[in-house]
């Protein structure tokens, strides 16, 4: 009898934790390795970094998701180097063979050379780097209020969104709700008109890829709320105190959040991925590595054209390729070739205060309530585990009736408007954590 | 019309924040000061380092905490001097004049000049120490996994508590449950009996403060767990990966948290202030200074003798004695004599397990169920915020019915245990951070 085969899974995002799941329920031995112990559920970062919601509500145990699933097994380990022609993934620790491999590592921010950018902007494509947001913010506030000079308070009270995508989007909504729902309170004796909140769009309008219907009805939406957008504004330079602009403008600000793109991180690139745009790698339509039928890639690292466009570096892709890869590798197994991939579109939306938002399926587009309560509808279901679901739930609703958010802990104490002697924990440290 | 007196308070601690609240309901203005922006409920410390509570759930923004009180003001700040002459606080930022002071600084972990004891073991005395001991646990057990020596596999399941008061007791307690009720489940590739849990106390019996039935009591309920618990055993020198005893005995682990012993922490240390046992600072009966009469010295910080005795370093001290300073500043405002300190010792009690508790008031003991009830009540009665103590109360509810722990997230990633290269978040930084 032959040995049963045994799959290997990079990274527990969306794409690598659907696999895993997907073959374990098919009774395959599958190892998922991640070097955290937790899925992040990147759609809510931004929550995070607003104080709405905790770090821990929208990260789930990986060890937790995969209890019930007798055939999966996991392993905290950062991978050094994938062999691929003795099919064998190389770790920290352990090395482990593979009989198939599925690579699902994500992405991580993409500052476009522009000079400062990947020094002074703050990303947000990770849970630390949206917990270090969040105790950013909120220490631009305790330090505002003991500043005496006005130049500098005003400094500290400006808030700047790199990028009119989705995220940005819905991080320049939040940070509004946040400021005027709570903030207000928690600092009576600052004035809030100093406080802005400004949103930089590269080009005529945001969210791009939805409708132009969308696009307007969101920018004016921000608009009344009190964001200032400017569009077509490409920033040229990033320092500790300012953002630069192509148009000779410049933005005097302590906090530049970088939502403006994102690029694949390939594990331990080697001669023998074939590297596509965004640091992404080229795989067969099957999501097949060309030179090796046993590898599979999926989500934001792999680069695959439908109808002649590369698809967007979003999570319903990664869900839809990680069940194929799964299938695909089933279907090796039992002798069958493996089929081709097809994105299923269900549409986009975006959030951008309460009561509002946009969404767009099919040739359907929508605004205002109805596509705010479908954002909500989508997120919550697709949120991983039943307890995170109520709790956020429960915690949306609270804040949606009382206005009331419970987080606002500067913790851990990270940022480095806290104390100007501690580098230990400032941003680029976090990041080197993560990627 | 003489100018309204402005009240400082250093240090958002049971005694300062009780302080605090106390005189802004006299319509009294008052400033408090603290390095963090929130209140941190020390007592509940030990079940976020055993994943039980989300550090968020025992932590709380003091300005929300303050937001109803009009007199009521915050600083986050960190406190570098103090002039008493000039009567002026000095902070990191801004230089603040007072009428009167009061010095609610807390304590921190002693470690009672043990070679390596500060170095290499864990204290548990604020948030960010609670969350490293709870991220180093889960580390341990990722990295168990992993391990192919039996003997490393041996050093990394084995936690020793150094320590056998109320902290060293519950932590113990709660450790086990969390390794039978939970780990159990999530590593089940690991052979649970080479999990050990030591408990270290230096004199002949636990809970030494607490009489002689409740100590007895403990002992058995611990060992019938199976925390393995070893009386007069003294700590003479603590390694990376090891704890030596007096009496020759070595054990190894990688895991050593120290809660043997509290000095106070004292604000910015001059030669006004007149130093006690254990860095306490020496005070009147009244709390006052006895060279600056509008100075007041509260909580873990304080030296006072009750009937020939020294007053324990415990919350209900700190409270009583917020509460008093407070009184005693309205006092002198209008002219009349501070009064002096009195203890009205309520009880004590501390929790071993699911269903037991041990617990000591006036001339009563009593252990088991009621103990346990009563220890829930108090500590859910005192934790501040309605939130917060509904919130922990149906966790803890969870916790019980499902034995179902939500948080094991190792986030921040900063244990050394998880990448030897990354010094940046080293528990000793951390500590730097908060001391």
């Amino acid at each position: 009898m032959p040995r049963r085969p045994r799959v290997v899974v990079v990274g527990s995002g969306f794409g690598g934790l659907r696999a895993t799941q997907s073959l374990a329920r098919a009774d395959i031995n599958v190892l998922l390795i991640d070097r955290n112990n937790y899925h992040t559920f990147i759609p809510l970062l931004y929550q995070v970094a607003v104080a709405e919601l905790q770090p821990e509500q929208i990260a789930y145990p990986v060890r937790s998701l995969l209890r019930r699933l007798a055939f999966a097994n996991f392993l905290m380990a950062e991978v050094t180097h994938i062999d691929f022609a003795n099919q064998v993934v190389i770790t920290d620790g352990l090395t482990i063979p593979y009989d198939f491999l599925i690579l699902s590592t994500g992405s991580e921010s993409q500052f476009l050379g522009i000079p400062g950018a990947d020094k002074y902007a703050l990303p947000m494509k990770t849970l630390q780097e949206a917990v270090y947001i969040r105790n950013h913010i909120l220490s631009c506030f305790e330090q505002a209020v003991r500043e005496l000079d006005p130049a500098q308070r005003r400094l500290l009270l400006t808030f700047v969104i790199v990028g009119g995508g989705p995220t940005g989007v819905e991080l320049a909504g939040a940070l509004v709700e946040l400021i005027q729902g709570r903030l207000v309170k928690d600092f009576p004796t600052l004035e809030m008109e100093q406080v802005q909140v400004i949103l930089l769009q590269s080009s005529d309008r945001l969210l791009a890829d939805l409708p132009l219907r969308l696009s307007d009805y969101t920018y004016k939406q921000l608009q009344r709320i009190g964001v200032k957008v400017y569009l077509q504004a490409r920033v040229s330079k990033v320092t500790p105190n300012a953002v630069y602009l192509e148009n000779g403008a410049v933005i005097f600000s302590k906090t530049i959040v970088w939502t403006a793109g994102v690029q694949a991180s390939p594990p331990a690139p080697t001669a023998e991925l074939f590297p596509a745009a965004k640091g992404q790698v080229a795989v067969l339509p099957t999501l097949q590595l060309p030179n090796h039928s046993q590898v599979y890639v999926v989500g934001d690292s792999a680069y695959v054209e439908q109808d002649g466009e590369p698809l967007p570096l979003v999570a319903p892709v990664a869900l839809q390729q990680g069940t194929l890869a799964a299938q695909n590798i089933l279907r090796q197994i039992k002798g069958k070739e493996p089929k081709p991939f097809r994105y299923v579109d269900k549409g986009r939306a975006a959030i951008i205060k309460r009561n509002a938002g946009v969404a767009q399926t099919g040739n359907f587009t929508f605004t205002g309530f109805p596509a705010w309560l479908l954002w909500l509808a989508v997120h919550l279901y697709y949120l991983p585990g039943g307890r995170n679901r109520l709790i956020v739930f429960l915690d949306w609703l609270r804040d949606y009736f009382f206005g009331d958010r419970a987080i606002r802990l500067i913790f851990p104490r990270s940022s480095r408007l806290v104390r100007e002697d501690d580098m230990s924990n400032s941003p680029k440290d976090w990041h080197n954590q993560e990627h």
